[in-house]
């Protein structure tokens, strides 16, 4: 177990408790599927923070746990819709939901997931925490038709595109997964704020490197497949900077695999060395340090017990530093 | 309009702007695809449903408004993916968003609706309807598993797994719109009972007709294909009743149609002249009826302005009238 879970260890395993309680259904299939999706070795790393967020401030009820299990299962049930409409085949070293039961069963097992989650949030207690968890429903889902349309432009996206949607995709539940610990433990607007923008930093650098691991990953570490993005004719950040910085041709090169779908195992192998020339990983890292710097900067603003700006702070450089 | 729209036609107005309000979105397409569903002149009696229950009690506030709102939502996201998970093509005489935008769009504004409707519950301000039409949603998402499930069992279906699949395919939105009306208006526990369980018989009746109208009523009328169910393979009661009553060669061919899926426009054919051969539809009129006289029992026992019972009265007899 990671250090930044020692702390919340037995509130961890509550929530894992409140999970299974709640994938319970009479109907088989629903029990199956959801167990399946969260039970496969997620890290559990929007859970924790609720936990943290709200350990931080001496938090002594229950309700955090019900969060923190609400704030998974909205997870889940994102994943599950996002692999039916990434037509994706492998998620966490196992094969995906659609690819086992199909489409059908992923889309309403999703359902009754993110009917579940509001049911942990009522349980709770608190409009308020539920409005942040509400609010950060729709700009997901949003952001998803937003990622959809902008596939279909077949176009580079700008940096500033690019982080819209990783703020939907990532960052929007990894913020509110903060702000609601702090909610729930009675904070004022202004340190809840800083939950908030902590989430945001420490939900990009996430994406970031998911996106990056995408290209200098190696299969059978990141659990899904090297290239999934590739093939799938997403455009992230390592592409975005490599286009900045290439060449008239190694960008004809690039518009035709991305925007005439001519993806190979050869044109990924190229993009890949292309990706070394500009050492595009150090421009990276360079980008996801800065983040991080400002995360811990919010962190130090926060007046919470030390041991859990501790915890928060050690996520946030694990998170930096999984492409290293 | 109908006669039971009349005493809420100003509240009705609100929730239709409440309604416009919350498909705003950044993204076109998202508002598009939403306007498209939620525009595209269905009835609107969930909603109603929730204005009469609370105005039964001479409610005064604004939170009931909302709600109606989020219970119309609820069941348009619903629709978005239930018309995915059907192959549907045809819905209230216009193609089915699926079909114009795709699956994936469907998919993901379904979520967008989804997370609205959470939204504006939170803005109602009770935790108690939150809670109610939370498990509502939930109950609606497993039912739709449970329906998947028996279609691919291939099997002939009791009349109670029938009344347990629409229960919560229909029923249970209807009678969660119907008991947060007088959740929002403070009425007691029995007086909302009673509201439930009116919203069961009301949902029933509408669902039953429906399935019913499937075979027996006519296109251009119904708003979506005739003998789409058929051609689906989903077993209704109609069918149900018709397998009871049929010879064993009868039933032969309604296992090769229904099993193994030999279904054409001939065999449609001879499904209706065997449910008219056994004078099917009249006993889904008693079936129904029965269903109408506990549901205006039920509203006889219940307390409120007798202006707005009528009109719930009205509303389920013309529910029960359709297949007339």
């Amino acid at each position: 177990m990671k250090n930044y879970y020692k702390i919340i260890e037995s509130e961890m395993l509550r929530v894992n408790e409140l999970i299974l309680l709640h994938l319970r259904s009479e109907e088989k299939l629903v029990e199956v599927v959801s167990k399946y999706l969260v039970n496969s070795g997620g890290k559990r790393v929007r859970p924790a923070l609720t936990l943290l967020c709200a350990g931080l401030f001496g938090y002594k009820g229950e309700s955090h746990t019900k969060l923190a299990a609400a704030v998974e299962f909205i997870h889940a049930a994102t994943l599950l819709h996002d692999d039916v409409v990434d037509d994706s085949s492998m998620r966490r070293f196992q094969a995906t939901a659609n690819t086992v039961w199909g489409n059908k069963t992923s889309i309403l097992v999703g359902d009754f997931l993110f009917s579940q989650s509001f049911k942990m949030m009522v349980d709770a207690g608190s409009i308020e925490a539920l409005s942040r968890l509400s609010a950060a429903s729709a700009i997901i889902a949003e952001g998803e038709v937003v990622q959809l349309v902008r596939l279909s432009e077949k176009r580079m996206l700008s940096i500033q595109e690019y982080e819209k949607i990783i703020h939907s995709k990532t960052a929007e539940l990894f913020s509110a997964a903060c702000e609601v610990g702090g909610i729930i433990a009675l904070q004022d607007q202004e340190v809840n704020k800083k939950l908030c923008e902590f989430g945001v930093k420490l939900g990009a650098v996430f994406q970031i490197i998911d996106d990056t691991l995408d290209y200098f990953g190696k299969q059978g570490e990141i659990g899904k497949n090297i290239g999934d993005d590739f093939y799938e004719g997403k455009i992230t950040l390592p592409i975005i900077l490599l286009y900045k910085a290439a060449t008239i041709e190694e960008r004809k090169f690039l518009d035709d695999a991305f925007f005439l779908d001519e993806r190979t195992e050869v044109s990924f192998d190229q993009v890949c060395q292309a990706l070394e020339k500009y050492n595009i990983k150090h421009e990276i890292i360079n980008y996801t340090t800065k983040l991080t710097a400002e995360g811990f900067s919010l962190l130090e603003q926060i007046p919470g017990d030390k041991l859990y700006i501790n915890s928060l702070k050690e996520l946030l450089h694990h998170a930096a530093s999984r492409a290293n």
